[in-house]
């Protein structure tokens, strides 16, 4: 049985390159040999041992790569494609697809409902760092890649630009809206893009590390405000002329920028959540007006699907949105241990590294 | 080769009943056998040669059955399970269903769009009206039904509870708006029952026949004007003080009919479009306000997949709404050809017939 | 200078009928002569002390009446005819209204936004709970009284129906939906009416008191939990199959409904809250997914505005929904300090009690 | 009784600068004195006796002026302020306007609905190609100017922006789209920085003038189909790859660009109409597909008010979008005769002409 090179949560502050069996194809997977993956913040969670896997997992979410094998009943794509697919890969055929929440696509076909049960890749099955990855449900996962995009500028599309953008797509931005987004790493970067990209006309970041603050002036952010000199809440009251925002995008997932995103909310306005939250969260009296300001609580898991993965490559290739920037580091598969340590530490302003097998 | 009875399209004017073999199951498929199942007015455009079909097509929509034989990758079903399946059979892989547009599931994977795509049995591929009827993608399909429905009582979910309730969806009936409905035959039914579920509070339906004034009577309609003696327009402006409907559904697919469901619509109302139009339609300049009027036309096509299946059983379940009364007349499948000239004559007040083979 | 009767609150613990001026009319506004009123959860918050208002304040915000006196620039209204008002009065022409959100209409023409801005009577001036009322922005806010209808029929319209309904609403209930309804009180029960009303299939209520349990399953609820004798969140999810619910009514203001809310959502599903709460509230983490299941939260305060008491009054005329037994007693303004008496301590099985003055 | 200059529609063919009493001022209403107005293309139908108005009103509806004198009853202005109001102008106490649908907001206060009530300025009473307007409802209408625009850069808010970028507002664009629109005239224009603005990733725009077609590129249309040269349908049929349009925005009111609006339009998809149509309209039964197709058609009149009309604003101010080439020739009040005629032959390249009195 051929054999491949894998990133493998092996226990709480381990994640090493193995190599593990090649696995078989059924007949509605495809088997994808990997040209480029990334490391993602959700991995770094895996890794502390903050979000439970099973030990012996190959870990993460973010494949690009070319067919290399197609299962017995998969049709419409051929061996030697270059495809991606999404962080979440829904079946199509759970309740939860089918009455369009097709993150939740959850495994039990008759209930077809369970949270997050739509991320199996790199959570409930083995996922993308590695020479190999299975996309299950290949017909509703697998799309193929325009012949002029690099494996780069579509390496963002499986999760962090997907996840971003439903931060505003979910937040209902509309044309000439106010929005605030509460943490400029790679997904409150994608999230100020999206918001942007739907006609907000103020656009107000939150972060203090310099380097997003630069990467978030270029994609659309038309006000920083660093965290650790001013009060973000008064800041932007004062920005919006004590009107508050239209829609706050929390894209970090603690109390602090929860709180904070409720507080700049005007009347009506909507919250969007993407943050990963560990643990019980405070809605403050003071910021939820005892539940009478009609506000919204949105929460958002990255929306996957091959249609998904068409338009967002249209983005790409429409230059809308240059997330090219985003790629800071490269490093082979083999030193995958080092590129986690990198990205762990956030050494060196790394926003967003390519492993390349 | 197993053989079955089938009624099969042989040219304008004959649907017949034959025998074919019963077919092979794919791996994603499923093969029922049929227990009950009905006539539409669909079929009837089939049989007269206006709506084109391959010649040897099995006809047939509507299936109520038993699950005889699963495709080898169909998981979460069992052989002698209750089902039924919508008239439209969604891949759930297609850009079109993983855009929640799941009707128009067209048959080719990468571009996935084509109209009316995803009607396909009974239209593209064999149909209900026979001993088995195979299912294709059974997994976003079939739908259990609880043990406490007879056939009859789910005998309308595929295909007339599904459209009629869908021109009440998507024309966004709201508590309180007053609704009219054009042509009361089972489609103009389902829909006074879609709006009365959705909140409409009046509800004035259109026709001339006498048992479908009462059955609309009874299924929510607070009104019915008789077309034959007064005119509907006319009619409807006075019942609304001058006002309009808030949503005018239509439901025959005519000219007339649509004309005066456009006339009746207040400013910002919306016309929502059930009926199968011949040839090209006119939108009459006075009833459009030149397209000032901020309106809107919405047309549907019956939503199918196994989440809706469930849900309208549910609604039958519940008992909000009793269809039963729409089964007017009961052949077995022997007897099929009859069953299609009694209901393409519209003899004897009847509304839906029960075929069981 | 003409004077009247009202209730004042004077401070914690007393609202006492007193006399004072009847007020002059201002240009927009119309003097109301009240028939009957009646006294919400909300104005024993006022009397507790817990909801903060000036003393000297007339209570009340549920008006029925005749048009008494209009302002200069009134039109569209004769003195005489029999009007009612919602709880919430939108100006209409403030930036909140003009977009859409009129319930948090401010007081501050340009910015236009303040929480919860758009309730005024009985709690920024002066309420219903007296013999007259001026209702100011009188031409977006009154609506005339069809004649067949009693005073008590549309007594509701103002508030409970109102706030009961946008539960639904707001939580986008769908037909097919499975509803819970947390707490049966005025508000919770017009929240499975309106439940009802949008098509649920399933509605589930959750309190302990027998009359209210009872007036629960007249108005359309499916199941009642009796918190006092089951886990509601166990005993829902039982009822769903563990599927959960795909919309959860909050209507009581507390933490453990609040929490149990959250608890019994499906992924994917909605929570709409129509508590009124205290101080800062607990999103579990257990209950939340970590912010992973792509739920919402949706707050409503009471939709008002001459167009909303229009369609409710439709919905009391259509008699599609029965809030006759809602009201449970009866007293003159006289003797408003016993019923406020009453109506605080909950006694007798009160569910609402008429003021007549 | 002072008296002013105004352009005065006499009879078909003839809008004429002549002078007329400065209007009294209603207790809600406000008197602007003109700074910048311009001509629509609406203007031309009435000058050419397409579009009835009354002999002796003063013709157009795009005002930019200063406030001279304010109603009794108006607050949070003040004389001498530099303000917009839309072209529609609603009450904000309507029916309509109460149910969010403002631009259509009649007159009649109790039924409150006519087919585009809202368009009162330059069509039902005086408008704004005077020395002063007279604006009704000036609460819900009136917005100031932030300081550092000038009147050319607001000059496009009160119509052609705000009905643009309705077109593709009420179509619903969506991240990832492919939009069509029909027609580069100045609203066509404005539709096309509207798609762009809301994220659509392909924008098709359909004309044959050269200067058209160059600000449309400017605007954000990555092709220009030109239609004196290739057939419209054809061409974007081949651009999409066979898909179609997700939104196809019609922007003349012509049979014909309706047609291949209809025709362009992938299954699921949306014809935005922006056109003021003359006569009946024809849907082409080939484009409609028989009505199976999930398509709707959606038409909309100006949205209106002073919230819109401070988005609109803020959209300039952001520099999101740049209309300021939009205005190609600049005539003093006294030469309005001259620029109606530059204006209704379209010659010398003109967009929009700036009038000042």
């Amino acid at each position: 049985m051929a054999r491949m090179k894998a990133a493998i949560y092996v226990e709480p502050g381990r994640i090493v390159l193995d190599d593990k069996p090649i696995p078989d194809v059924g007949a509605t997977d495809a088997l994808i040999r990997i040209t480029t993956t990334t490391i993602c913040g959700t991995d770094i969670h895996i890794l502390k041992g903050e979000y439970p896997v099973t030990k012996g997992l190959t870990v993460g979410h973010e494949p690009v790569g070319v067919i290399e094998k197609l299962g017995a009943a998969v049709r419409g794509y051929s061996e030697g494609q270059r495809v991606i697919a999404g962080a979440i890969t829904p079946s199509g055929h759970s309740n939860a697809s089918l009455c369009g929440c097709s993150s939740q696509d959850g495994p039990d076909q008759q209930s077809g409902f369970k949270a997050a049960g739509g991320w199996r890749i790199g959570n409930t099955i083995d996922g993308a760092q590695a020479e190999y990855l299975l996309v299950p449900d290949a017909m509703a996962n697998l799309c193929p890649v325009p012949g002029h995009l690099t494996d780069e500028q579509v390496l963002m599309c499986p999760d962090i630009m997907s996840t971003g953008f439903a931060g505003a797509e979910r937040g209902d931005v509309k044309i000439g809206d106010v929005v605030a987004v509460f943490a400029l790493g790679p997904i409150g970067l994608c999230a100020v893009a999206g918001a942007r990209l739907m006609g907000a006309t103020t656009i107000i970041g939150v972060d203090t590390v310099p380097s997003r603050i630069a990467a978030a002036r270029r994609l659309g952010a038309d006000h920083v405000v660093d965290f650790s000199i001013n009060d973000p809440v008064a800041d932007i009251m004062r920005l919006t002329g004590g009107r508050g925002v239209d829609v706050a995008i929390e894209a970090l997932g603690t109390q602090g920028t929860f709180s904070s995103a409720l507080r700049v909310l005007r009347p009506g306005g909507t919250l969007s959540s993407l943050g990963v939250y560990s643990g019980d969260l405070i809605i403050p009296g003071d910021a939820f007006t005892s539940g009478l300001g009609d506000n919204r609580i949105v929460t958002s898991l990255c929306p996957g699907g091959k249609e998904r993965m068409r338009r967002l490559m249209d983005v790409v290739a429409s230059g809308r949105v240059d997330l090219a920037g985003m790629v800071t580091h490269r490093f082979t598969l083999d030193r995958i241990e080092e590129a986690y340590e990198l990205f762990a530490q956030q050494h060196d302003g790394v926003l967003k590294i390519a492993i390349t097998p």
